[in-house]
């Protein structure tokens, strides 16, 4: 049940977010229909949005045939590619979550394949010039038995902003056992759901993802003007003190 | 000279950005009045932002004498620590730009000392109990020798969002030289100063930072729901679906 | 040609190093029969290697079809998978040197791949006790366009020496073109193979390898005392100054 | 006290290890007279040194006015410079220990001063032309509230196997507690001294460093074939397949 807002400490009002559209691409390595312990964490995640509105999806990318390169189309090579589907479910959502087990201290493969194939896209431009993906923001979810969490938010938040994302405020959240080898966040008794840490952080992240989501949504983006990579190619320079030379 | 807004090739205009204000953190080893490469890449983004009327100052923290430690004051064990100086700068800025040089791939001594002491205050909060920073935006400047400037703009971003800044789109830039030893940025015939990379993603990180920090303040900050401290340790849960167990 | 012994100017001779064997696994993302960069770089190291009668050989990983998980058998998930094959020859290698593509400042979602494949058995144990890998040692190879070789080459030492192999000096070697989008490592014009940096640095993690996997052999390994896993399980502490509660 | 070596189930005995000399460089960023947690953690690996009759000794590094910088000398600039004292117990050691607190996921700031102090002495060589570290051994402890060991530990190995020290298997161990604010390692109910994760990482780190700086010492080092810088910069090609352009 949701918390009462009459009953919130603080004095303002959730927006309207109905209108927002968030993508959760689980990077587990277990294949559906076995469960994973990143989901489970996700699913507070998606829960949160839910009640707010939200349009929610989760995909397991492991479940897709997803090919290796850095090219937008690698159907050349790998005939059954099947990243286009995920890549239409990005392209329409305004939040963008991705959730990743920890081995060896280290975020999936199957995640590091989604990052590059979310790369692979960077060339192209939204109607304003701008990399395609400016606008939408970015948050992380990270489970492990052990250590590594920050380590893998600061690879996958790096990534997304680098490809035009927004990372708003503490927009990552995770659950790690204690040192050394121990159950997994879903086990019985690992003490994973009940974390208060974890659950304040996980609601952190969501709620920030949607404020912000909807504060870019509401002011139509960012503003191109000096964020254009066309104008940019254009010989506009956007007041860079050497830019003058063109 | 600035490039005519007439003449640029994006529709929108600049906003009137000259309420903003921002602080430029310079993590050189060097003490003044030696130059700082990482300072000189810095120059540009200033002056990117004070064409625009955004009030800038630099501080280059190895002049003062900052203590070590992760409590906001320090002064009982480090009596003549100066580290007070400069939060009080960070907490009148809306944007900070962290610049740090690169040393065996890492971040600075100093810039880690920097990011220490801003996370001693991580236990403070605003009017409306979101941690401190919340509101304000960050970006990073690396400069180096080769290789490493990526390594540490996620390191430098994480920490900052960690701490409740912003990171908007793109917002770190770079010069780094060729592989293996080799000139600095600021060094004749290094190159730096002219790289097309260096100076596009400079201005868009300054654009990006100007965006984000004036959006922010339009809109007052990020909404208090689901994202305040003070709040959650009063109880409210913000529709975590097991945090109604209070 | 090699250089002349009589004309080196140190005082040693190479080892008789023809009882080594080296394993190179190349984590390019570019299926066989098209070059891979990374690959153009590596056989320099493995001419070196040859030069002294070291067994070589080299995998493309992308070529093989294995399977996502950290189980050493995940045949019953995936039954075409076809890891073992490649651990087979990690097993017979005294020397194992990967090799991984940049994108994003990130190795390549292959060799995330090869090192959860390599984790999945680090419960095994060699004859003494010891985690399979003691014995071994590790170089690491990177070629990319630009930044991040450090970054690549941190994390794929670790995860190695964290497993049991020895990481001996200088062991790793990289090609990064200027910052900014730029040529590969194998394309005409672009220096790498030019780079006295890159020859530097690749001629010393060869020779270290070799020299390391030499004195690890001609000493049977690293000693069991106070590493082996059996032996703790048993109740050895190898004083452990509270070890003896046991 | 001591495992008996007749109760261990291993069949080496420990070599005769006395004329090993082992320098921990503690990077709290507490001065003393005050408790390091860090070194209370460093003290388990100490004694099973001593046990073997190692030669060691602790340095904490904050005591000390070190100062910035990437020159051998700094005193020009930084008149009381204390770096001198700590690089000499450095030379003369066998076995370098960092350890280092965990803050927002990263090494202390006192530590990355540590290393750039290490760094500086980059160009300095051996009697055989190698770089000043090599032939030693390096190993890392880590201690913090919760997460970030390995993303600490992956930084100090690279760093120093970049400098020219070996590291050998398993070389780190930490402790970190669970997720979240909680007790440091030495506090009252931690649980960080009774850890058998801990405590067998850090039995088995000090056992490989012992192991590998005898085994290196024994061999007089690394062969400088291949390895010697001067012999690099005089035209040794080490056959570098495109090294006999010379």
């Amino acid at each position: 049940m949701a918390v009462d807002p009459e009953e919130a400490t603080v004095t303002e009002r959730p927006y309207d977010y109905s209108d927002l559209s968030a993508l959760f691409v689980s990077c587990t390595l277990t294949p559906s229909p076995a469960p994973s312990n990143t989901e489970a964490l996700m699913a507070d995640s998606i829960e949160i949005m839910r009640r707010q509105g939200v349009a929610t999806e989760l995909v397991r990318a492991v479940d897709l045939d997803i090919a290796p390169g850095v090219q937008p189309d690698m159907s050349d090579q790998f005939p059954g590619d099947e990243w286009p589907q995920l890549m239409a479910k990005v392209r329409a959502a305004d939040i963008v979550v991705l959730g990743s087990p920890i081995w060896l201290g280290e975020k999936s493969s199957v995640c590091t394949r989604v990052v590059e194939r979310l790369y692979a896209h960077s060339s192209e431009t939204n109607d304003r010039g701008q990399y395609l993906y400016y606008g939408k923001v970015a948050g992380v979810v990270v489970t492990g038995n052990e250590d590594g969490y920050k380590h893998v938010g600061m690879n996958l938040t790096y990534s997304m902003q680098h490809l035009g994302f927004t990372v708003p405020p503490q927009s990552d959240t995770a659950w790690v056992g204690e040192i050394g080898p121990g159950p997994s966040y879903a086990d019985d008794g690992s003490g994973g759901p009940e974390s208060s840490f974890t659950q304040q952080t996980l609601t952190f992240m969501t709620w920030n993802l949607m404020h912000m989501a909807a504060l870019l949504k509401r002011s139509d983006g960012i503003p191109a003007h000096g964020t254009s990579t066309t104008a940019w190619q254009d010989g506009a320079r956007f007041d860079h003190p050497r830019g003058d030379a063109l």
